[in-house]
């Protein structure tokens, strides 16, 4: 399964995809949990000591988030910690996003780093040296990020050279989860069919000499769960895509609905949700870890049983 | 000039375009310095220090970048400092972008965060939070910040509430300056014309109630000067906004070329050049900060005279 993309280096670099698909048998679980903190959502005792400053409010960010990978560890294939979150709180919030993703990699979860970053040339490059490059003698910050694609193909070059040389992965918006989405890529083209379809296509492109021994690229696209028509056209324009999920559960998708995007394998799909695992407790409760882990196993059977494998 | 949106609030917030107006015509300029610390394009003895590490060269960012603050301020209304340089150094480089984004704040400058973020609901939230918002006690890490509008109109809303409670500015991608973009942008769609063209639409639409007493909206456009059609284009698609124009000087762009962009006044346009200001002086020198402060004072001329002004 593991493909050797560096044959002659000290340290043997795994596909993306490869690695995906192993912990995806292993775990039995499609099941990605989006780490969103935010403050006022927070268990009470939590909450109280996060809303002391921007500096606790971080720590406590920490604490709470490795808390949620213990529980959810042996049932979530990857974690998806949204850097937004932890970008409000400025410096401190950066460096709790960074001890968030060690701690999840050392958990045995794959990282998608959520960050939607987007540029072109030597920024682009600083981007990808950000989340998906070794750090000197540190590893990458994660092993996949999320990226927008509106600044066309040479934008994504520096990544590519990341799956290649590092066994990076992508995750390209296609067809996001809100309304107000279709504002772009709803519109209709000279040639037929809407933007995102064309997006599609060239996400397509973009990994198709990235495919590895799993039949998978190591470049994938996020399409909302949330429109479940699109998720099964996506799925048949990105036949060796990871098509990311989001918008299970607070978003209102249901896993029943994503069933088409399993037809390229187990694999093949990754189920995301966030608010649903991460706050399964009420404010009320202190047990926040047992209601994360309850939920993120019993979602990620649903998932599993949906995806026919 | 000054709008006052708060006239009841203690401190009186002015209007995002307002305040650029007044700078613009104070300053007698229209020029925007990137601020793209790369390690390998330091003058000498910076580099060297640089090498050091990731921390060593997060502090060399801040001194380089400070340095070119003091020598381009009297010339240039604002400072564009790109996260992704910073962010390619962790959190110590997202340390040293919030103190080189109060420098440039205090020195009279005003700050836009080329940060190209784009996401939906509460993680649009928390990135209007990171970027333009009051932080506490503290006043918002930028004036402006820049953004990306494939997620549609919903991802900007809190964005726009910024522009309208705390005085922020958005400048949203349209046309960018490199090749690759036209992969998306340049798409033709049903009803004629381009992608970018209908986002040019969307851009004017979201900014139609902000506009200040400058006659600018608060949301202006992000348009390549590699494109002086297309900038010529914009401006007639978005008369309200500014015009933030890359692409000057590194990449191949000329003021001469975007002169149509300042059919709106003195302020409807800005023209921000990177690479060819910051380094100036070649490696081998070491008076980095007088060569950029020359840079800077010579384009801004020739930009002003080309604005008709």
């Amino acid at each position: 399964m593991a493909q050797d993309l560096h044959p002659r280096s000290a340290v043997a670099v795994t596909h993306f995809a490869d690695r995906l698909t192993d912990a995806v048998e292993r775990k039995r679980s499609q099941l990605v949990v989006g780490l969103d903190p935010v403050v006022e959502q927070l268990p009470r005792g939590l909450r109280r000591e996060a809303e002391a400053g921007r500096a606790e409010a971080a720590s406590v960010f920490v604490r709470f988030c490795c808390g949620i990978v213990d529980a959810v560890a042996p049932h979530a294939v990857a974690v998806k910690p949204q850097s937004a979150f932890f970008e409000a709180l400025g410096s401190a919030g950066v460096r709790a996003f960074e001890e968030v993703c060690a701690y999840a990699r050392a958990a045995d979860l794959l990282v998608i780093a959520d960050a939607k970053r987007g540029d072109i040339g030597s920024t682009a490059r600083a981007y990808a040296a950000a989340f998906v490059e070794p750090r000197g003698a540190e590893p990458p910050l994660a092993d996949a990020v999320t990226l927008n694609p509106y600044l066309g193909g040479d934008s994504l070059e520096p990544f590519l050279t990341a799956c290649r040389q590092h066994g990076a992965g992508i995750f390209c918006l296609v067809k996001t989860s809100n309304p107000g989405g279709a504002d772009v890529q709803d519109v209709t083209l000279s040639g037929g069919g809407r933007l995102w379809e064309h997006v599609a296509g060239l996400v397509h492109d973009w990994g198709d000499d990235l495919v590895g021994d799993s039949g998978l690229s190591a470049v994938g696209a996020v399409v909302g769960a949330t429109f479940p028509r699109e998720v099964a056209e996506a799925r048949s324009l990105l036949p060796q895509a990871v098509l990311l999920l989001p918008g299970i559960g607070a978003q209102g998708g249901a896993p029943a609905d994503v069933a088409p995007a399993f037809a390229a394998g187990p694999a093949g799909a990754l189920v995301s949700a966030s608010r649903s695992v991460i706050y399964a407790v009420g404010n009320g409760e202190d047990d926040y870890r047992a209601a994360a882990g309850a939920e993120a196993q019993r979602l990620a059977r649903e998932v599993w049983a949906v995806s026919g494998a």
